[in-house]
């Protein structure tokens, strides 16, 4: 076994201490983020946050980076309240893996890495016609982490678009069946396959 | 395609509603959180909230419930300081599934299970033995979240321990080597094998 301490964490080259931080919680949910700017222009980005908050309501959280430059995503949130989380599946990871490039705000990200926007419901935000579900959201709260200037955005749920074989007859949605992605780190994705599914536990 | 709104939400059955929202963010990182009690005892909780905050200072946080019965972690995290967080592999995942029952305070959930405690390093908190690397963890801060009850606790990370062969030549861990898992909600665990990793995206 070999130990990384806080100082050799710190002192490592820029990218690879990135890498190191990115990777160290797991595979992880991929998403993209949909939303529309007050030029109605729809922006998509790639989000490997997105967590959940609780079920009674709904609510699904984020982090969103430091607002030290422009962050097109939060400002389209924040100015029109709604937005889209899309998951990731296997035919379109490369597309979606290029929404993190920095496009200018002109830039419909949809448009630039050639994946499609629905708008559906009159919802005010983009879903991503290629992803296998997508759920509609509003904006609810947002807190600052002092530590290091990222903001854990939360939203409440307001609708869900899936298919029909998506749920199974609990509700737990199979991601087997629906091909969707988990994320290491900034740049690494990975396929699931369903390993188990376990009773609750009881002591 | 299928339609469920907040309305319908709502009303689903109870274990129907848990199901769908927490399976609807993506299969997500599990992990194991270890803590010692006031009284010594070495507690172990399993957790599918754990994400990335920053690399500079190496922050990780997760999602604790609210804290309006008896958190263990929580206390001991708050009381010592210290926790770990330790990724679940295949070999362990029924194990860790297990530590999510209602133990009372006075059991360690590492003999309750079947995990071996493992104090390294003169780390306050205990690792998991069988785990495939761990990490140590100070806590920094806490935020509750006005709309559910729910807190997010934010730590830095004090050290890694790791194989020999879990880090690639960049410092990016892979998670098919170290045989992490991913979970699906509170029940639903995925094998995750590599896909593909891409280049840093420019427009």
């Amino acid at each position: 076994m070999q130990v990384l301490n806080l100082q050799d964490i710190l002192e490592l080259p820029k990218y690879s201490r990135i890498n190191l931080i990115n990777t160290i919680s797991g595979p992880r949910s991929g998403n993209l983020i949909g939303t529309t700017s007050t030029d109605g222009i729809y922006n998509l980005a790639i989000f490997n946050t997105v967590t959940h908050i609780g079920a009674s309501p709904p609510l699904l959280g984020f982090i969103m980076r430091p607002l030290t430059v422009e962050r097109h995503t939060y400002d389209n949130i924040k100015a029109t309240g709604f937005y889209t989380i899309n998951p990731i599946n296997t035919s379109i990871y490369k597309a979606a893996h290029q929404t993190s490039a920095k496009y200018t705000s002109d830039i419909s990200e949809f448009e630039a890495v050639g994946l499609q926007p629905e708008m559906i419901h009159n919802f005010k935000a983009p879903f991503v016609k290629e992803s296998t579900y997508g759920i509609a959201m509003s904006y609810k709260e947002e807190y600052p982490i002092k530590s290091n200037g990222t903001v854990l955005i939360i939203g409440q749920i307001e609708h869900i678009i899936l298919p029909q074989n998506g749920l199974t007859d609990d509700y737990s949605l199979n991601h087997d069946e629906l091909d969707t992605v988990a994320i290491g780190g900034l740049d690494t994705y990975y396929q699931t396959s369903l390993l188990d599914r376990l009773k609750y536990a009881r002591p």
